[in-house]
């Protein structure tokens, strides 16, 4: 995806987003220090691999093959998981925000359909969570946080219902508003849409990270505040994997990791780039885990054979 | 358990417990802010209740059937589940501990026998998770923290395969040892074994907190150490909930919850007494769904009905 224009910045992945910002060093430090790629024979994230094959999606299809569709290369874990008519997402209780929301899409299911209105949509405390775990609109409120949709509403404008099932609060998460959640943030949500430009098919899956950082005695520490009397967790980051799938059934992927922070919107995107292993080892997922590796042509731009 | 000892402590519970020390006060808040048990009909942690009967272990059960008698109140949650001869536990794979670890013995299954060595076992890096989240001996090295168990050794002396299978890493967190591992805990573990005299049969489940303080800012915010390259997760307290089963099948609970921190070890364990909800909303799980609650006649030395 984005091949040479993107081919250019790549040598600069995680470590030029981070060189953005003095304190972010630390967590490039973090990414990159547990990872030698250069040790190890390809991805080991594509270990394990069937013989995967395109499935078209359908408008009828049922919820249950709809997910089969979303799910096609692997559930990265399966706690908690929450099958939605258009999305597929696992919540973590402790953290009261989802570990990770995977979503399928073309250009032909992200057109908006007439009359879906994104203003009739309302966030909501979703009835399918526990009470001592779910998120509560309380918790956001006056928080300082934006209820930041992991699966994007418009991903999803193609039908109202599929719209309003991503304002579950199962599916959102504090972002920082102004300079992140409004802006570099949807800025690659929108780049990824576009990919269906480029793409036949489009996979993603999104997701929080509690990355650690470097402080004054020398120490490794994660820290991240809590809002709310139901204390949900303001990720450090946030992480979006996306696989590309050719009309000949190539793959490309892409891997983002950002800080939930204001963030100077001139950025190139592919500032942001990570390694899956990385967003991997970070998160405790392991991502894509039925996909074939034969299939895979490029991660973040650059040709992996 | 207990009973009119501890009885005497009780409406101190977590509060009694954090009061000693002034930074702890915000673990209080937080463990009670979110909690109004007088708003409670009960303790909804016995919302899902079927008519458990008594399992009698034997020695010739199957490490199937086993699983079925120390899980018998049900299982907190069904992620990356582990299975030992002798224990169950989930190990989280992003904080690189586990989640929780289920026991269950009883006065017979405790007896040492002939043989069996502590000093014979060693710690090992578990081949049974993915090197991406598998703690190391190299994490633990020169950490400072000890390699504290969390279904303990001593709870395994039948059996020098039963002991040895507690040194896996997926068993261990990082505990801070003189003033914690090596005495409150220590003594905690102790007292829990001792309850089988008691009891018939002892069900316990173990493992990690990580909650939040209040900071300067008046914000609440988690913050933990991660140690070794694999960023294995420092938890902030630990939990112990034991239940412990009468001749005449009614059920006693006792619940803990301990800073890890040097403890004075002059301080009653009845002190580091917290609830099950307020445990189960820190840590994600629900424990012991399953069982009846009909039949549990104590929590923390107080009746339940």
């Amino acid at each position: 995806m984005l091949r040479r224009t993107i081919l250019a910045g790549v040598t600069s992945t995680v470590i030029g987003a981070v060189a953005l910002n003095e304190p972010l060093r630390d967590y490039a430090e973090h990414l990159w220090s547990v990872i030698r790629l250069n040790d190890k024979p390809g991805l080991p994230v594509f270990g394990t691999v069937s013989a995967a094959t395109a499935v078209v999606p359908s408008a009828s299809t049922t919820v249950a093959s709809r997910t089969a569709q979303i799910m096609k290369f692997g559930f990265p874990g399966t706690a908690n998981v929450k099958v939605r008519e258009n999305f597929v997402l696992s919540f973590d209780r402790r953290l009261r925000v989802a570990t990770w929301v995977f979503e399928h899409f073309n250009r032909e299911s992200l057109k908006k359909a007439d009359g879906v209105d994104r203003s009739a949509c309302t966030f909501f405390e979703d009835p399918d969570e526990h009470p001592y775990f779910r998120p509560t609109l309380q918790d956001y409120l006056n928080s300082g946080f934006d209820r930041g949709h992991m699966a994007a509403a418009a991903n999803h404008r193609s039908n109202q219902k599929h719209m309003q099932d991503t304002f579950t609060l199962l599916n959102v998460a504090p972002q920082v508003g102004k300079g992140f959640n409004r802006d570099s943030w949807e800025r690659l949500e929108r780049y990824v849409r576009q990919l269906s430009r480029t793409y036949k098919e489009i996979y993603t899956c999104t997701g929080p990270l509690f990355l650690p950082r470097r402080e004054g005695d020398g120490k490794l520490y994660v820290k991240y505040q809590v809002i709310g009397k139901n204390h949900v967790a303001v990720p450090t980051h946030f992480f979006k994997i996306v696989v590309g799938e050719g009309t000949d059934g190539f793959l490309d992927m892409e891997v983002f990791v950002m800080p939930n922070q204001v963030l100077d919107d001139s950025i190139s995107l592919n500032a942001y780039y990570s390694t899956p292993e990385a967003v991997e080892r970070a998160s405790g997922l392991l991502f894509f885990s039925s996909m074939s590796k034969d299939r895979l042509r490029c991660v973040n731009g650059v040709r992996t054979k």
